[in-house]
């Protein structure tokens, strides 16, 4: 299907725009997790006034005329769009690149921003060059926002919640 | 997130079933298609008498409680299951193995069979083995069914439409 389209944002002034939306958003975020606020506003969450290399990643305008595998899962051109953004987030991980997916934005202001049709659909403002360090854990973990699940509570067998044998 | 949770299937009468749900919606996206619909039929979509190996993979139940990054783009969720499913298939690979993600189900029909939660949601069936061969091409390439988009047509810079220098 290839529904995946990829606007880079080399302009300056347009890169600013991008991360006052996104900065916006993360003040809304942080309203909505409540108690939480304070210790969210703490987060690294995105890294786009400093990283290289910014990407909108979004899905393409007609996607209705496509059927095959998404008759019943119209959602799975976002599913295909989410696997292509895995595969550059591992290629630049094995290149030593560090690669954030920042989803604190209004779809509606990135579209007007960037000219996209109606039709079309962001998903992902992805962050991508080299990093000082990586995380020994992943991030929400190393700094005690959330704690990771267990395989056993994750993997069932024939019936939904029933362990694997 | 981790909003991800596979189901096994290892009780052959259970796959058998699952295996009639696929069928019929094979035959509905091929009635669907139109004037494809033969050569639809001649496709190879799924393996799941044959694998040794199949995996309902899904989104969990109240997942509506998880605000972070998900405020604007409630779908996100769903993204993070497609990511994980991308690594199991790259794992796969590496392994010598094949993977094929069958999208073609009634989510509803295959909520009731595995007695999944009202609120979680499937978005695969996972058919995991050792394969004859690997296909030179992406099969629906190499079938003919479809022509691969050419990368000017899938990168932009700035503003929607326009190509990357």
């Amino acid at each position: 299907m290839q529904p995946w389209r990829f606007v880079r944002i080399s302009c300056p002034d347009l890169r600013k725009i991008v991360h006052t939306l996104v900065e916006q958003e993360r003040i809304r975020t942080a309203k909505a997790l409540g108690e939480r606020e304070d210790e969210f506003m703490k987060l690294k969450v995105e890294g786009i006034m400093e990283c290289p290399v910014v990407l909108v990643a979004a899905l393409c305008e007609q996607r209705d005329q496509y059927i095959f595998g998404r008759r019943t899962l119209p959602e799975m051109d976002l599913a295909s769009l989410a696997c292509a953004i895995q595969n550059m987030w591992l290629a630049a991980r094995a290149e030593g690149l560090g690669l954030g997916w920042v989803s604190m934005f209004e779809a509606d202001a990135l579209k007007n921003l960037l000219n996209m049709p109606e039709d079309s659909h962001p998903i992902a403002i992805l962050c991508l060059g080299h990093v000082e360090k990586f995380y020994d854990k992943p991030m929400l973990e190393q700094q005690q926002w959330a704690v990771p699940k267990d395989l056993k509570n994750l993997l069932y067998e024939n019936t939904w919640d029933t362990p694997c044998r």
